[in-house]
């Protein structure tokens, strides 16, 4: 198997999803630079990269929920990826499973799984 | 119920990952604009621009593989949506249900569900 080429944008990010494994859910979006990705394999928790903060950053670093990586995979044309993810905790810094948790219109669809109070 | 704002980017552009309601399989990331995402909450059916053609387009236009829309959803800082759809056929050009259909060390997971020569 030979690593596919990545189509990193511009910026040299490339968007990322993150799915639980388990119950599918889709957890959340956000960045990977070349290196965010590389450190994903290397330790098989998730990293992604903050264009805000502009830094590399390990998925529950602060908060201790962690994403433990089970797969990842790439689309057809090499630029988004998908994380397969074992889930600690809830992916939100709101305290929701996931950061959908809202529909379009407000209305909130998601369950809370912590109290980010408690947190952070 | 109040519709949220929604963080688009600087070329306009918002992150919209498709994902299939009954199987729970991420089927694909594309982007909208305003205007795609109007279209798609009034018409019921998956809408997305094309950055690189610079137009918008419904998903299925050309392949009759079109996406009914469930719901949509949006992250907690309202830079992403996630689609909830009800797709037929595939959602990947190439004829795969998803265009997640390797591995990012190019292994095949996903299944093929028609034949891209049929299609197009």
């Amino acid at each position: 198997m030979t690593d596919l080429t990545l189509a990193f944008d511009d910026n040299e990010y490339l968007p990322a999803v993150a799915q639980d494994a388990a119950s599918g859910e889709v957890l959340m979006l956000a960045y990977v630079t070349e290196e965010a990705l590389e450190k994903t394999r290397e330790t098989g928790y998730a990293h992604y990269y903050s264009r805000s903060r502009d830094e590399l950053w390990k998925k529950g670093g602060t908060s201790g929920h962690t994403q433990e990586i089970e797969e990842v995979r790439v689309d057809c044309d090499g630029d988004a990826l998908l994380y397969l993810v074992d889930q600690s905790g809830g992916a939100c810094h709101t305290g929701y499973e996931s950061c959908f948790y809202r529909t379009v219109d407000g209305e909130e669809v998601g369950k809370q799984v912590f109290d980010p109070d408690d947190v952070y």
